[in-house]
């Protein structure tokens, strides 16, 4: 007897996911280990690969065999019809985009990206315009192709690629909360944080002792360097799958923390990735659930874990074991609070947690002006700036530490810088039930255990994989839909502490 | 209008090429990089991609096309003619043996190879055997299969695999050769070599010292570091394709030539794969000639050229300078004569230049019988044994130093063996007409100028690509086919010198 179709799709989706692991391999390899001068060879591999994927998700066989699978879907465990939904949802974005306009777009997002290159190199602005306008012109044919194939609004159906189920009603509802309450926030904790002392933490910090230092936190989260690997890039990323997973970060030895925290935001990355429901590791439905959730298991981890008092008890005697530190500005409250400062920052990549909202409030808002028409391509470093001005109160003076800082733009990520405003809120969302069901976790984490926080996680978050839409993920796991009152909840009882009696060396 | 059956060959060899090159990478990687315990994901990305390179390899649009391609193929370049028959040589190989073999075989093979580890590490022959009989059994029908497809018989469409064009005939007389002379020449080598001062070579030498000596003369010879890489793994081995190779070799302290011996062999490999015909880099013609050249192409710069008094001179300030090695056992004379010492061993990858081809007779023969049936697989071990002291006059102890030292067969890889003899007699053709064109050789390898041998390389070998056959190119580079003369010559001009005058710290 043949295989059912729900068999022969399963088998399809493993093969798919087969690939989908080459290609990151592929990846991965180039940014980390590959020669400079072998990135044409390796553009051909990836585009081939790349090629056979898409010919393979949306060949007429996988369409007849959804068809046929749902017919019949009645009495299908729960599992299965919401791996099958998943498959459709594949199937359905790959085929939207037809092959000429996904060309279309390669090539133009290539030669913007270049010209993003020189011109942010230059601070000219002029130099990236027109090569953004034609990226535009083709996010936009390509919003509408696939709003009209999923039944969205446009700027919806480029959310829905990375933040599925998430409308630009959550969106707006979420930072409506937060553009309430965010500004005069932020200027509570400044002006409180003034009164506060910091010793300044400054020294030469060597690589090879900050890279033992991370595996070791690494390895007492979780992390499994037996099937997994911990390298140096340019810029921190994971890549992989399940059963081979990799992170990088970049150590930079004037600063201690920028490479311990990249790693860390990236094992976040990782641990979900690694807690996704084993038995559906190579089907759909095994996936993560999206940018957001990603987002927010990353920050969770670099901002909410890392930057609290637990996680600095717990660092404090490694840094004297690793890196020999001592002194007052090694003592527990003054990391602490380097940890937590605030400062308005034109850089969204250098933003602490309180303002990063802010920075993507802004993007948000341009890339649908970008995209409706409204704001033309040439306008768009006076509204950058007019708009930076009025959120943060202040003002780049040059397009690099302006519209031009992103990348994204320039390779057609439009619809997904909301994924990190989404993913911070997300974070905290998640942290403020994690806390009621696990009282002792700060204790946990101060002694270097992270089981509480992962088991927690792998049960409401990690092992749901795709089952659910992130709305449901979180009425399940909080009790409440995406709710941005609890990341003002969050900044506000972190950062408006009444700790300035403590002393800073306590 | 349609582009012509040819050119849309070329676009499909195309796309199988970069294939193949993300194989390798895979394939690079997991010898490397891979976690340990990441092997079975790794398998399933191999298997999925290998399954799609086959299946595109084998479709009948490809079929059609080269025989539409074939009927309009007058008026065509030649090198355009010959790219057509290597496509339909790939197209025959893949087709001939059918999926459910293959799978067998992969099966089959996977068990036998760890059996023959454990076997080789418990020394007992009894648990590999009933596996090593399997895969036997399938080669046996592969090569009827492959036999029958090709019009070869059937030992002979296994050896084709590897080395395109050698018949059963070539080998026989090449063996022939070596057997009326090898025998009586090792005698009188040994015997001169006795009467021979050398003075022992011990010390620790680190490795990344010695890693910095390789990376010197690497580039010395000319391979693209900002195109390559070179690494450590467990067994030296060459990945990649020409714009990103990368080669790899084993640093042991304890040895300083076998690293660097290691490195040269596998930059050998790398050169012809660099050197082959860019215009035709991603379609078949522009492949190399199969395994018998490219082992020509090793051995001739790890046995040959390294093992000259020319790169002697050259090394000996190199050791000085990353090594600080001074003394009477760093002489020139007396470096040359430990790379040339010779001695009957029974370990086929630490045998030298004037041994080896013995290992190889002994293999060739031994596999011929057990895929005819002649021999047994359970009698396997006395054969090899007896081989053994007949050919060269020692007698293993036990099998681990015997017929379970290669892995070769427990991979199913017959007809694999002789490419290591027919690489070595075709390096000392190549090298006898070599010395004639470029008569200043060895004092441009004493400086360290390696031109002169590549730029002769290129023309003849090289550049060649698989435009001709193994015959044709060595006809035409040194005036006629495969002569196991050569050999013989090279062997008792290098090895029969009488230099037992001259001082070993002259």
């Amino acid at each position: 007897m043949a295989p059912s179709p729900y068999k022969q799709l399963e088998q399809e989706f493993k093969r798919l996911h087969a690939f989908r692991g080459a290609l990151s391999l592929l990846r991965w390899d180039a940014a980390v280990m590959m020669p400079r001068g072998s990135a044409e060879v390796r553009g051909e591999q990836l585009a081939a690969l790349e090629t056979e994927h898409h010919a393979l998700l949306t060949a007429p066989r996988i369409t007849r065999l959804l068809d046929r699978a749902q017919a019949n879907a009645q009495g299908l465990p729960d599992w299965q019809i919401a791996n099958l939904r998943e498959m459709r949802r594949q199937r359905d974005h790959a085929i939207a985009t037809p092959g000429t306009l996904v060309s279309r777009l390669t090539k133009a997002t290539s030669r913007a990206e270049a010209h993003w290159l020189e011109a942010r190199a230059q601070n000219r602005f002029e130099v990236f315009a027109p090569h953004l306008e034609e990226v535009v012109h083709l996010v936009r044919e390509k919003a509408a192709l696939l709003g009209q194939a999923l039944s969205l609004e446009p700027y919806d159906a480029l959310v829905d690629e990375f933040s599925p189920g998430i409308t630009t009603q959550d969106i707006d509802d979420m930072f409506k909360t937060l553009s309430r309450r965010m500004p005069s926030l932020i200027r509570e904790v400044l002006s409180l944080q003034e009164a506060r002392r910091l010793v300044p933490i400054v020294g030469k910090f060597p690589a090879a002792k900050q890279k033992a230092l991370v595996v070791e936190i690494m390895k007492a989260i979780g992390f499994p360097f037996d099937r997994g690997r911990l390298d140096e890039s340019g810029h921190p990323f994971t890549e992989g799958v399940p059963g081979d997973i990799r992170v990088t970060t970049r150590f930079d030895p004037t600063d201690l923390f920028s490479g311990l925290l990249g790693a860390i935001h990236e094992t976040g990355h990782a641990m979900y990735d690694l807690g996704l429901p084993q038995d559906w590791r190579d089907q759909p439905v095994g996936r993560d659930r999206g940018m957001a959730l990603e987002e927010s298991q990353s920050l969770l981890m670099e901002m909410v874990i890392c930057r609290s008092r637990g996680f600095v008890r717990y660092l404090k005697p490694l840094l004297e074991k690793h890196l020999g530190l001592t002194g007052a500005e090694w003592e527990i409250e003054n990391i602490y609070r380097h940890l937590i400062h605030v400062r308005r920052s034109l850089i969204r990549v250098d933003a602490d947690e309180v303002t990063y909202p802010a920075h993507i409030m802004l993007r948000y808002e341009l890339e649908k002006q970008l995209l409706s028409g409204e704001l033309a391509v040439r306008n768009l470093p006076e509204a950058w700036n007019d708009g930076m001005e009025q959120r943060l109160g202040i003002r780049p003076t040059n397009d690099a530490e302006g519209c031009l800082q992103d990348i994204h733009w320039s390779v057609g990520s439009f619809g997904y810088f909301p994924s990190y405003a989404l993913g911070a809120v997300i974070a905290t969302q998640l942290y403020e039930s994690l806390r009621n069901d696990v009282p002792e976790l700060d204790e946990q984490i101060a002694n270097g255990e992270f089981g509480g926080l992962f088991g927690w996680l792998r049960t409401n978050v990690h092992g749901v994989g795709a089952k659910v839409s992130v709305q449901e993920l979180l009425t399940a796991a909080t009790g409440k839909p995406l709710a941005a009152t609890s990341f003002v909840r969050y900044v506000e009882g972190k950062y408006l502490e009444d700790n300035t009696a403590s002393s800073a060396a306590a």
